[in-house]
């Protein structure tokens, strides 16, 4: 069977070994390389307080170029001061040592508890371990894949390949994320960490304008608790082991950015789906806004809203949380024009509500999956600006993993 | 014992009678007035979807002369379009029958489900006998406070006296709000409803001056749910009937105003104890800010992040949460610079933890009311602007109300 994992993209390795730092003995340093130096961007949290191996990630990504990722989960190492920064950078100084590459060809992550420094006798035994146990095999790629969660409950993985430049070519993709998810990320600035692996040549301004524009399409549409990480980070590998003709634009940007986009919304979707405590796939869609911002607003209101969450997790139909979400998000609105939707249901239209029994709505929202749509009136058809977020209902579940969990 | 209710100021009347809008059987329509016409002023909710109670209301404030107050309970008459402006006008209509007013003397106000049309014929009857029941007992005061409660557990009044132009003036009031609660109130412009009734004479360009301060640092500064709800009103009567010199302003209106907040200040922390599922009320500090909007939208990141109230509620001293929504919050923030304190004690500073005991943290943190202090680090001591906001913890019990909630 092909490995689907993040080693299937051709020239990466992965490992992940447990060193102690989760109280579980679950794996918690977690290590991706590729042989040769690959094309690298990445995008960082926009939070204002950010966690040391964000500042060290910044100054690694500017060259562009990177040989690899080291992870480790249980400890974010954030508000930790000077400390923290050093503890980052040597955790990039072993990862570098054990492969051969140069420290800041190393880009580190942590995720886990704020607040505390990272157990550094741990670290650098679980890196050197990594170090030894890295592999090209589907079995590595899954061990990566599991070795950056936290509190999910399941490994998110995604896979595509493009045909660009001649050549077939992989983008393989895992990330972790479930509680403090509402990515918001920038070039060069989740604890939302996506990694991206592809064996594709891309051009580093190509891969920096295609990385920009997917993030705001897909992990900046998530949002489980509103709570941006100190340390969300997602970043592409690009190690041009396919041989395609090197992607500078055109239609091959195009087709290798939709591939990447297709990567990035699945796992965007997992996230959402695995959020803490989550039972429910929620999607809300946000149309006829006077512009780009006011649709992401008034989606962002609705999915972050507990009245929202709550009621779509008991399967209750109360459009009028929706309405009234769109209504305080600051977005222009005009109800009187505009409409709502729970899944194919019509519930409000014209101000006022339709005529469809509240019975049909709450059967709709007993399931699964449950889409939202909130037209805002203001701007009608195609002129309109839409926005759609990826979010999950609010359970008792995510309350008792929440105020349970230890620090 | 001296009547400390909103009849407890003089000249007013209240009453509060059940007519079945609400299933359980309690009281739903409520009715306050003044025995002579009063100076009114009043605030209403921002959001871009209001409540038919809304539309006309603000139509009947223009006056700055009101004689009553007619709410009920159960249904919020919200995207119920023209219908639902008839139905509100129909209620002013009923009330100022009954008591030989002007239909635009009254305001309305409706506060529950959304969508829904109000049961008239229910809401007819409650009007009627409300009207007959009018009295300025203390029971008929505690009966008002009552009969406008739809998820809270209690009754929420304050009461003030005041030394203004030669007498003592009353300030009397009560709210209701417990769910749906993140006010964000403006002049003509919860479901927070407030009613304060003073025999204070006193001028209508200065009471409407007083009510846009003292709701901008009491009522908006109370969040349970971040959903500012389509029907949040507060207004002020002012009927004169202490005949003190009027009030226009000067030392009088200042004295005025500090007997309002406090009045309001006491509401608004009565509504945040009593938030849905609610067991402890938490005071968000924000200090060393940039701007006073940058305050603001700090102390409120952390007031509705999900995982600060649980882990409030959790008594875990996970502080990490909280100067992690400060950075998130967009305020202007130098962690370098900045602190956190929960309640006395000081877990963070110059970006790193202190070397205080999180078990002494832990035990702040289990308290019924917990004090969390940020400094965004930005501008030392008093140059730097501060906001304050009472919010609850996040409790199973929240989501038990809000997810079993029928419609």
């Amino acid at each position: 069977m092909a490995n689907r994992t993040i080693t299937g993209a051709k020239g990466f390795r992965a490992a992940a070994v447990a060193c102690g730092i989760k109280t579980s003995g679950k794996p918690d340093v977690a290590l991706l390389v590729s042989d040769v130096p690959a094309t690298a961007a990445a995008v960082f949290t926009t939070n204002k307080v950010v966690g040391a191996p964000i500042i060290v990630g910044r100054k690694h990504i500017q060259s562009g170029v990177l040989r690899a990722c080291v992870i480790n989960a249980g400890c974010a190492n954030v508000c930790t001061g000077d400390r923290g920064v050093r503890n980052a950078m040597e955790m990039c100084a072993l990862a570098a040592a054990g492969i051969g590459a140069d420290p800041d060809e190393v880009l580190p992550s942590s995720t886990g508890v704020i607040g505390h420094f990272l157990p550094m006798e741990k670290v650098r035994m679980g890196i050197s371990h990594a170090t030894m146990a890295l592999s090209n095999s589907a079995e590595a790629g899954t061990a990566f894949a599991n070795g950056i969660l936290t509190t999910d409950l399941v490994a998110k993985t995604a896979f595509a390949t493009v045909k660009v430049g001649g050549k077939t070519v992989t983008i393989a993709g895992c990330c972790k994320g479930s509680g403090m998810i509402a990515p918001n990320m920038a070039l060069p600035q989740a604890t939302m960490l996506a990694y991206v692996a592809t064996d594709a040549a891309i051009d580093k301004r190509a891969l920096r304008k295609v990385i920009a524009e997917v993030t705001g399409q897909t992990f900046n549409c998530v949002t489980v608790d509103q709570h941006t990480s100190t340390s969300d980070t997602f970043v592409v590998l690009a190690n041009g082991m396919a041989e395609n003709k090197k992607i500078v634009g055109g239609s091959d940007l195009k087709k290798f950015a939709a591939a990447l986009y297709e990567v990035c919304d699945s796992l965007s979707q997992q996230i959402a789906r695995d959020g803490e405590g989550a039972t429910k796939l929620i999607t809300v869609t946000v149309t006829g806004a006077a512009t780009a911002a006011d649709a992401k607003k008034a989606a962002e209101a609705i999915a972050n809203s507990p009245l929202c969450k709550t009621a779509v997790h008991g399967g209750d139909p109360n459009w009028g949380r929706f309405v009234s979400a769109a209504g305080y998000s600051g977005a222009k609105m005009n109800p009187d024009k505009g409409l709502c939707k729970v899944g194919d249901v019509l519930v409000f239209k014209n101000g006022q509500p339709t005529k469809v029994e509240l019975a049909a709505v709450g059967e709709v929202m007993q399931g699964k999956e449950v889409s939202i749509l909130v037209d805002l009136g203001v701007m009608a058809g195609k002129a309109g600006y839409s926005h759609r977020v990826y979010t999950c209902d609010l359970s008792r579940e995510y309350i008792a993993i929440n105020a349970d969990y230890h620090t």
